[in-house]
């Protein structure tokens, strides 16, 4: 292998970066030998860049989701509303509803979803977390974000199951029409589920 | 920019891995959120890896592959014949033919070919350090393996004009059907190419 790159140093990079998800050895020596290129301060701000990154941040202990301080700005931010948390499967999905700018409650990231063909139960989730945190009061409302899939709708429903006993509300996201999407091609479960929870006229009017 | 990541560190470390060949800005952030999700030594192995390997490789001044030492290993081996050059567009190329295990002479890396179109002309390119190589005395032949293309073909005529005066052979990589390849589908350029200058069949027999 080492003859492969005629440098272990090369051969060393292109291995790590090839551990990056969906990276090949062909795209990881694409990588190297274009870092090779350029000037030496971009593979270092590179180097330094992940280093950092992995070393200063962590998991805020409230909401899960990644933070550089214990408790993430998000949960220690006096402007959100505590009553209402949103629980969605990962980081990126935290960042998808910020950027809708629709949402101004708190979060519980699960970090992932149930999924016994990924040998993913309950107990790997952060579903303890959040009953404890609707236990321990103040939550009025918490709002099922995950995937509308098998795996998603199975843990809304544990999650469901789990929050029962509890005094909270609990709703989930809307299933319908993808706004942009034509009737035509919008599968029959969507539009049979578009058809059941349909929406006062009027609400549509106030966006 | 900031508020998009709600850390500056996953800010930076995601700017920077978009720096990468075909990375954008999605691909780069789910790399950073692997990194994150890895242990932490992985970050640090592939932050080291790439610094490392910047910082320490650096190309052989006589052929101008890249090397970890002041001339690389394949210009220095006592086992490779200095009698033939093969003139090469990038480091990737001597990396394919030393694969083919059918080389034993040396390379000549011109670091691309010239290309008007991107503004790459003659003294951009490692040319004049080939010819003072050839002047300097020992090579017998020099090989054109430049790509097959309009940019390869001139570079290519442009190098063989350089080298008329002095006392060296300038071939080039043959030109014909790719094996594995159909008649019916190889086009009318390399067919034509490949029925003139055809090969006696026993060569193929001795492979």
């Amino acid at each position: 292998m080492t003859q492969e790159f005629a440098s272990t140093l090369l051969e060393n990079a292109v291995t790590e970066l090839s551990r990056l998800p969906g990276v090949g050895r062909k795209t990881a020596l694409r990588y190297a030998l274009h870092l090779l290129r350029q000037p030496q301060e971009q593979s270092e701000a590179l180097g330094r860049a992940i280093i950092g990154m992995r070393e200063g941040i962590r998991y805020c202990s409230v909401c899960h989701n990644i933070s550089e301080t214990e408790i993430c700005p998000i949960c220690s931010s006096p402007s959100r509303d505590g009553s209402t948390v949103c629980v969605v499967e990962s980081v990126k999905d935290v960042m998808s509803i910020e950027r809708t700018g629709q949402f101004t409650g708190l979060y519980h990231v699960l970090g992932g979803v149930i999924s016994p063909m990924d040998g993913i139960g309950p107990d790997q989730l952060e579903i303890d977390s959040l009953v404890e945190r609707v236990k321990a009061g103040g939550v009025r409302e918490v709002i099922l974000a995950l995937s509308a899939t098998m795996e998603g709708e199975t843990t809304d429903f544990y999650i469901f199951r789990r929050l029962g006993a509890l005094q909270v509300e609990v709703t989930q996201l809307a299933r319908g029409v993808s706004v942009g999407n034509e009737i035509e091609y919008t599968d029959e479960i969507t539009l049979g589920r578009s058809l059941l929870n349909r929406t006062p006229f009027e609400q549509s009017l106030r966006r």
